[in-house]
């Protein structure tokens, strides 16, 4: 998909699931909530992780992931991986995830997700204080066969909404 | 509302509005989707404020805003306040929104919005880089009447979303 539209994915604030590879080849994936759009073109997204994710190690060693956007469909699986960690559970064979090969990162792509984000850290200057990650979009791929999937929204304790009626607004904003 | 319960409004990626009161009085209000919790307590929201958006200059130099966040019944206003700038409208009068004080800042609350964050500037790092800012919610405000309200997601080009279903999956996660 194009760069500049990779926006219209991450505004909405959708759980979505982040996939790294470490260094010795072993793939894994974390739930997360805590990001948003920084800049359009190149697509920049901030998001946070946690010092005690599994998943932060990997991503601050190689400065390599894939942010992955799940449909409703995938909700149960969504939160179950983020019942645990990659510490001591495979993930990807666990919850039968398929995990793709990237283009441009070794990160892999989650085949069960609608889209799929190629990502390199950008700036870490707020990763010591905030846990804070700029991450460029660097590859997109979507799923075109359903063109507008619902997604889901984290409200805390388990509590979650998936998206309802769509609605059509004079907006003069990108 | 308690501080430890404010992540659970931003999560979600609602659109909001954002509200300032600049150094002269005059109050502005903004529309914004790009926005993430960075820390639960004290409760930490980060957020891009274009340096081409009128509220950058006010936020800039008060260190103060607001997020308000609006229900669904809002949709139409939160739109039209997006379409149009400070700097010729006066967007409270112009759109019948009640503007409240606050209790520890001098930007406005929004009285039709079902809550209200007051926030401080608690990190302008990333501001020249990227026009994002870390603020801090220095108290928080909340309409107990409906527990639940729809809030709307951005999707670019007009086309939002409402929160539609909800949905309680066995989460471990806060």
């Amino acid at each position: 998909m194009p760069a500049s539209e990779v926006y219209r994915l991450i505004e909405p604030g959708p759980v979505v699931l982040l996939t790294t590879r470490a260094e010795d080849g072993a793939a894994d994936v974390m739930t997360m909530s805590w990001h948003m759009m920084v800049e359009f073109v190149p697509p920049l997204i901030a998001c946070i992780v946690s010092e005690g994710d599994y998943s932060f190690q990997a991503l601050d060693a190689t400065g390599e992931c894939v942010i992955a956007i799940p449909g409703l469909e995938l909700a149960e699986k969504v939160v179950a991986i983020g019942n645990c960690s990659g510490r001591d559970t495979d993930k990807f064979t666990t919850f039968g995830l398929t995990a793709l090969e990237a283009q441009r990162v070794r990160a892999p792509l989650v085949g069960e997700a609608f889209a799929n984000l190629e990502c390199r850290v950008a700036d870490r200057t707020l990763k010591a204080k905030y846990n804070l990650f700029v991450l460029e979009v660097v590859a997109a791929w979507r799923d075109g066969r359903d063109p507008a999937p619902a997604t889901i929204h984290h409200h805390g304790y388990g509590r979650f909404v998936a998206d309802g009626a769509p609605l059509t607004l004079a907006s003069r904003m990108p």
